[in-house]
């Protein structure tokens, strides 16, 4: 059955940099998200879907500890943000790349701000049929202090969302880290 | 690609019996999970997936008021328990025969029990690498009252669960309904 443009499954993907390996690295919650959408849902049918990668970036508020000065020249600001948009765009490289190779077309973007609060926002905006989130899978405890985006997007997301917990065997020696 | 059995997506679909017209039709938000679940994520690709439908029978605490005797004889018993089978069987009906026309395999059971304790403890026997609830998309004051399958099963089945909200052009006079 011919699939047209206009009717392809859209699937979001909220992904993010490794707390552990930080930049370029993706997560591994999120590269989880994404091998389990190839594999269980995009599978053989790579003409029936459209993968759409959204990474939020955070505001850094230490932006400045890598830099030589602590007054910062509008220069500054210009080459930090071209700095974190490099960034940025190398996480999404992975994913763009993988998709390339399996032959399922994709889109990325990025965005700035408190991940939880954008995804939702663009969920509305981009009305996709799925949202794929990672999870670190975190117990009530750990969650209370770390909050977890995921739970958020179940909630208020306004499309159908499936969360991905990363597997046991994947997780770091301190499971906050991802 | 061919994909053999034990490497298709299974998903398993909880579904029940509408609470407007009985048995043997559905509930709105069964038929829209499972209609969500051929057009987005099955799509052409039958031989890719398999799909397990549940249906969970609440036990009837009134099932004497349609019989002619409140004095219950062990035949009273089997009588009641092959009318409830047939009527969940004629229920199934309805998406295994959808299913073979379109030629994705599936499996069809029925359960008795509280319906969002029977799914967890399904989704540990069986293992489904997804299941797909309808939910009524009830706001904050009436899920109060009537509680959500869906969101339990989001917080306690132990595989990916995706929730799908009713449509609201489908959600009869009273949204309690289904």
């Amino acid at each position: 059955m011919a699939t047209s443009e206009a009717s392809v499954t859209r699937i979001m993907l909220a992904v993010n940099e490794s707390t552990i390996r930080g930049y370029p690295h993706a997560s591994i919650s999120s590269r989880g998200a994404f091998e389990w959408t190839l594999q269980k849902i995009v599978r053989s049918n790579a003409a029936g879907f459209k993968l759409l990668f959204l990474h939020v970036q955070v505001p850094d508020e230490d932006g400045f500890d890598d830099m030589d000065s602590i007054y910062a020249s509008p220069e500054d600001f210009k080459n930090m943000k071209n700095r974190d948009r490099a960034r940025g765009l190398h996480l999404l490289e992975f994913f763009v790349n993988r998709c390339q190779e399996i032959g399922v077309a994709c889109e990325s973007w990025i965005k700035k701000g408190d991940p939880k609060e954008v995804i939702c926002h663009e969920v509305k905006r981009i009305q996709p049929d799925l949202l794929v989130v990672g999870s670190r899978g975190l117990g009530p405890f750990q969650r209370v202090f770390v909050g977890t985006v995921s739970e958020f997007c179940v909630k208020h997301a306004e499309c159908p969302v499936v969360t991905i917990k990363r597997r046991s065997d994947e997780t770091p020696q301190d499971p906050v880290d991802d």
